[in-house]
C-alpha cells in the first residue's frame, strides 16, 4: 500500500451496562501537504450505506498520491445503530427523548459577532483562520466540560465536530428512507455541485439548524460576511461542507457504495488532494432546487398507501402521486383514494412504510427546480 | 352489482383511551349453495398487502356467480397495524409483551380425543361435521368467556376464529420480510398446490403451532385419522386451510394485488365456488418443500449485511448469500466477511434490514425441494 | 346537576386504519357571564393523572354557581396515549419522528408585530383584545389550510390552540418522570403562584419554546409591550396561562387528584369564576425559581442507578443525589459510584429507570430558590 | 479479603457495530470442597435490582469461609439492558422479533429417556451424575454448534446454560412489574422455601416452559423418577433451582439488596457452603401457592387504571382491585368502573403502565393459599 492507515478508536459515550461505546477513526495522511477532509456516515443508525462507500473509499486511497489528509469516521453513531425496533433500526433519534441524532452540533453566533470584534483589518487570512478555529476548539471543549452535563445526542456530536474542526472539507454521509441520490450544498459554494454526480443538489443559505454541514460551513460563512462586509475585504477561507444523500436507508449495497465513493474521488480531485487521480466529474444531468423550494408533502389522510411515484421520477401537476387504500370501504368506489402532485415536482424520497398516519410526511420533492449541468450539453 | 356485499363491524379490542379498535367483515352470499370461504389479512400489522388482495377479490366476487358465500376481513388486526416504531410498523407482536399475533387461536386435542368417543360407527359425516362444530364454537365461547379475562392477542385470535369456525376454505393472507411468494399446504391436501399460482409450496404435517391455518385443519385432521383408524372409515370432511405468502412487507402495490387475488379466484373456481369462472391455475413451474427442509439460516455475526442473493434465487452450495461490513477493519482485508449457502436453496426471504446482530434469522430457505409441476410440461 | 355539561368529540387525527382519532371537549357555562378558562390533560401520553383531575372538576363544576365558561378537554392526544413500547407509554414524542408533543403551537412575533401597526393608539382594548383573536384565529386556521400538509403533532396542537384561542386562563396539565408537584408560571403573572397550591413555582419569561402556555401567553405580552413602549399606555389583557406538573406520570390516583382539582378550583375562586366557591388558597410553603436557574443534571456515567434524592427533598452541595452500580468492579471498591449535588438544591423529579446511558437526564433541580409564602407566616 | 474472586468476560453476542456483549462471571472458590453454586441476575433486561444483590454477595463472600464454590453472573443479558424505548428498559423480549429472553434454554425429555437405557441399576449416584452432566454438556455444545446458527435469546440463554450446568443450586434473579418479594420453587425442593426468607412461595410441578430453573431441575427430576421408578431406587441428585423474584423492575435500592442477599446467604448457610455463617433464616410468615392456582387477572376493559390493591396485601373477594377511567363519561356516573377481587386473593405484581389495553395482564395474584411458617408459631 502506498499509504499507511492510521486507525483510533473514541470513546463517544458508556451503556447502561457501564460499558464503552467506540467510534473507529481512519486517518490517512499523504506524502505533501494539502487540505484536510473530514468524512463521516451513519450518524442517523439506519443510513448505513456510508459506511460501504468509506470502505470502498479506504481501498482507493491507501493506493494513490495524496497531497493534504483525509479522516473517515464510519458508523459515527453506534447507540443508534445498535436500537432495533421490530426488525428495522430506529437509528433517527434518541429514543429516550426523541431527540434527532444530527442536531446538536456547536454554533453560536454571538461567539462570532465577539470574535470578529478582536480581529484587525490588516490581520491575515491564515491567522484570523487559525485564531478561529482555536476559538471553536475552545468553545466545543468547554461545552463538553460543562459540570451539569449534556445530552447524550449533544455529546456525541461534540466530540465528532472537534474531529472535523480543522478540516476544510467536511462530507457528511447520509440516507433518505427511500431515496434518490442528493446532495446538499451551501449557496456560496454552489461551483462545488459539478464536481460530485450527484444528480439532484439543494442549496441551502446560512441558516443553522443543528446538522454537522451547517455546524461546519455557519460559522465561516458568518464570519467572511462580517469581515469583509466592515473592512470591505475579500476574504474566502475555502471551507466547504456537504451532506450527501446516498439512496436507501436500511440498505447495503456494495456495488451500488463504490459509485459514490467514485463521486466523493471526483470532488477530492478538483480540490486538488489527489495529484495523479484519473477520476474526473461525469458528464450527466445535474437538476438545482433553493431549499425553500424543496417541499414536504404531509398526507392528511391516514390509511394504508402505494407510493406511485419513484424518487427521481419527474411528475407533473396533477399526476397521481400516491394511492391510500380504505380498509372500511372495499365495496364501493371510495375503496381507494388518489394523492395528486400539487405542482410539477421531483420526488427525492417517500416514506419507508405502506402504514401512514395523518401528518406523516409522505414524499419530500424539488419545485422550481432547473438544470445546473445536462448531459447533452458535451 | 351482481351480488350484494354485507358489511359489518366487530369489535375486537379497546385502546387506552377507552376506545372500541373495529374490524370490517365483508359478506357476500351467492345466488346458490356451495362451500363457506373465509379469508383474512394483516394479522401481521405490518403485512399489509392482503388489503389489497381483498379490495381486487371484493371487485371480482361482486360480478360473478358464485354457489356459496365468501367471509373477508382485511386488516383483521387494528392493534398490530397502529403500533409504529420509528417510521416502520411493528407488527408482528403485541409490543407490551412480545406475544405473536398469531399464536393464540384454539387447539386442543385432549378434547378432540373426547369428542371422538361421543362418535359412533354408524353417525353420518355430515352428522359429525355438525357436531364437531358445534362443540368447537362452545370450546372457543368458553375460553372467551373465562372470569379471569384473556391476553389481547389470545382474545384477538379467539373471536377471528369464530368468524372462520364454520367455512370450509380458510385462507389467512400474509407477507415476509422481503420475500418471494409462497404457501403453506397442509400435507393431506397437497392437491390444492395446483388450484393456486404460488411458485413455491411448503407442505406441513398435523402438528400445532399457533397459527390459523393450523388451527383450523389440525382438527378436522386430528378427528379424521382418529375416526378413519378406528372405524376403518374413509371420512373426508373437506376442511383446508392456507396460509399464503404474497411478498413484502410495508409494501401496498394494487398491481401485484390483482395477480394474488387471480390466484386465489383460481382456488375459488377449482373449488366449485364460482361456477362461471374462465380462471384456471396457471401453467407454470411450482417448486414443494417439506417443512423440516424449509431452515432458517441465524447470522453468527454482527454486523452491516448485504443481502446478495434475491428470494426466488436458486442457491448453489458454497455460493455467495450474503457479504457483511466489519467496519472496525475497512483498512484490511478483514473489512467484510462472505456468508455462504451451507447446501443447495432457494431463499424465501430475507431480515429488512441492513444491521443485524449476531443470533439474526437471515434467511429462510427452501432445500431438498422438488418440481410439482413444471411450465415446460404442458 | 346545577351546571349542564356539553360534550363533543372532536377529530384530531386518523391512524392508519383509517379510523379517526378522537377527542372528548366538556363544555360548561355559567348563569353567569365571566371569563373564559381551557383546561386540557395529557398531551404527553403517558401523564396521565390530569384526566382524573378533570374528572373531579367536572364533579364539582357541575354543582357550583358559575360566572364565566370552562372547557375541559381530557386525553387531548389519543394517538400519544396509546403508543406501548413494552408495558409502558411513549408518551412524550411522535415514534415516528421523535417530535415532542408539546413543541408544534403557534406563535409568530413578526406577524405580532405587523399587527401592532394595525393598532392606533386610541383603539380600546377590548376592541384590540378582539382583533386580535380573530388575527390569531385566522393564522392558524391558515396554518392548518397549507396545501402541501402539516406534520402530525403539528395538527394536533394547532387544533387544540383553536379550542383555547379565546380562553383568558389556559392550564395544560402534565406529570414529570418521578416528580413532585411543580408549576410553570409567566413572570407577569407571578402573583397567580398564590391561587394554586403548588410547592414549586417555575418563573418563565417571554421566550417561545412551542409549548401551549407559552403559545398562549407570549403573543399576549409581546402585543402588550409592544403597545405599552409605544403608545406610553398601560394595557393589561388578563389573559394567563400555565403548566401544571402534578406528581409523576404512568400513574393514575383520584386521592391526589382531587387534591390537585382543589388547587384548580382554589385559582378559578380567585379569579372570579366560582362566586359561592369557599375554597382559598392554601396556607402553604410555596418556593420559586427563576427558569435560567431551573437546571438539568446530565450523568457523564452509564450504568444502573440508585436515585438516593428523592424530589422536593432539600438537598445541600456535595450530598449524595444518586449512586451508579459498576457491574463489571463488584469485587472491589470501585462497585458504586457516588454522583454528589454540584449546589444547594432541590430536585423536582429523576429519571424514571434504574438503567441509564451516559448523557441522560438524572434530574432537574431548582437552584438559587427562595420562598414566595411561607407556612409558618400567617 | 478471605477469598480471592476470579473475575471473566464471557462474549454472549456481537451487535450490530460488529462489536462484543460480554458478560461479567465472577468465581469465588472456597478453602473446602463442598457443593456448587450459580447464581445469575438480570435476563429481563429491565430487572436489575439482582446486580445489587450480586454486589452485596460478592462484599460477603469474600470475607467467609466456603465449603464449596459460588459463580455470579451479574447483567448477564447485556443486550436486554440496553434496549430503551423511552425512558424505560425493554428487556423482557428481543425487540426484533418478540422472543422472551428467560424461555430459550435446553430441555429434551426424548433424550433423557435415551440416557435413562444407559443407566444400570447397579450404578452409582455420583456416577450417574457425572455421567448425567456430560451427557446434557454435549447436547448444549451441539446445539450452539448447529450449522445453520441460533436464535440471539437461544444462544445466550445456552451460553448461561453452559456455565450453570454443574452446579448443584442454580439462582435466578429476577424482579415483577410493581411486585412483592416471591419465589419459584419446584415441589420436591418445597423444604428449601424455609431456608429463604421470601413471604410468598410458588411451587412448581416437573413442567418445562423454557426458563433456567426448570431447564436445571426438570432433567433431574426426569431422569430421578424414572430410575427410581424402574429400578425402585430412592435416588436423590439434590439439584434444586430457583427463580427469585426481588421487588419491582426499574429500580435499583442498596438497601433493599442486602435484604435479599441476607436471605440467599441464609440459603447458602442451610446448604453447607458457609459453615461459621451466622445467618439463619428468619422467623416470618410464609405463605406458599401450587402454581396452578397462581392466577392472572386481564382486564376486559381498555383505559386508565389506579391500582388499588398492593402487591401483598390480602384481598377478600369482591373488594376493590382496581379502578378504570372513562374519559368519555367524566361527566356521569360512568366515569369510573370499578374491578373487583374475583375471590379471595394476594395480588404478587401488577402492571407498572397506568394505560391499558383491553387484555393487558392487570394483576398475578395467589388463591388457595395457605401458611406455610407463621411467625407467631416460634
Amino acid at each position: 500500500m502506498l499509504n499507511q492507515v492510521n486507525k483510533q478508536h473514541i470513546r463517544v459515550a458508556q451503556n447502561a451496562s457501564g460499558r464503552s461505546m467506540n467510534v473507529p477513526v481512519y486517518h490517512i495522511k499523504g506524502q505533501r501537504p494539502g487540505p484536510k477532509v473530514y468524512i463521516q456516515s451513519s450518524i442517523h443508525g439506519a443510513e448505513v450505506q456510508g459506511n460501504v462507500v468509506i470502505y470502498h473509499l479506504i481501498q482507493w486511497l491507501q493506493t494513490m498520491p495524496i497531497c493534504g489528509e483525509i479522516v473517515l469516521v464510519p458508523n459515527c453513531n453506534p447507540v443508534g445503530t445498535n436500537i432495533k425496533a421490530g426488525e428495522y433500526t430506529l437509528g433517527r433519534f434518541d429514543p429516550v427523548n426523541g431527540t434527532n441524532w444530527n442536531r446538536g452540533y456547536y454554533y453560536d453566533p454571538e461567539q462570532i459577532a465577539a470574535f470578529v470584534n478582536t480581529v484587525t483589518a490588516e490581520e491575515s487570512v491564515s491567522s484570523i483562520k487559525q485564531r478561529f478555529r482555536d476559538h471553536l476548539r475552545t468553545a466545543i471543549a468547554n461545552k463538553l466540560a460543562s459540570p451539569w452535563g449534556l445530552g447524550l445526542a449533544q455529546q456525541l456530536n461534540l466530540r465528532l465536530q472537534q474531529l472535523a474542526l480543522d478540516a476544510d472539507f467536511v462530507l457528511d454521509l447520509h440516507n433518505g428512507p427511500v431515496s434518490t441520490r442528493h446532495i446538499y450544498i451551501p449557496e456560496y459554494a454552489r461551483e462545488s455541485a459539478r464536481a460530485f454526480n450527484f444528480p439532484h443538489c439543494i442549496f441551502i443559505p446560512n441558516v443553522f439548524a443543528g446538522a454537522l454541514d451547517e455546524a461546519t460551513f455557519c460559522p465561516w460563512w458568518t464570519l467572511t460576511d462580517s469581515l469583509n462586509q466592515r473592512d470591505n475585504r475579500d476574504i474566502d477561507f475555502g471551507i466547504e461542507a456537504f451532506t450527501l444523500e446516498m439512496g436507501s436507508q436500511e440498505v447495503i449495497d456494495f456495488a451500488e457504495g463504490e459509485i459514490d465513493a467514485r463521486s466523493i474521488i471526483s470532488y477530492l480531485t478538483v480540490k486538488g488532494l489527489l495529484p495523479e487521480s484519473q477520476v474526473s466529474p461525469a458528464v450527466m444531468d445535474r437538476i438545482g432546487v433553493a431549499l425553500k423550494d424543496y417541499k414536504t408533502l404531509f398526507t392528511s389522510w391516514g390509511g394504508m398507501v402505494e407510493y406511485c411515484a419513484r424518487p427521481g421520477q419527474h411528475v407533473k401537476q396533477g399526476e397521481l402521486l400516491a394511492r391510500v387504500l380504505n380498509i372500511d370501504e372495499l365495496d364501493n368506489d371510495k375503496g381507494s383514494h388518489d394523492i395528486l402532485a400539487p405542482c410539477d415536482l421531483i420526488p427525492m424520497l417517500h416514506f419507508p412504510s405502506a402504514s401512514v398516519l395523518s401528518g406523516t410526511q409522505l414524499y419530500k420533492c424539488f419545485t422550481e427546480y432547473y438544470y445546473l449541468t445536462r448531459q447533452q450539453d458535451t
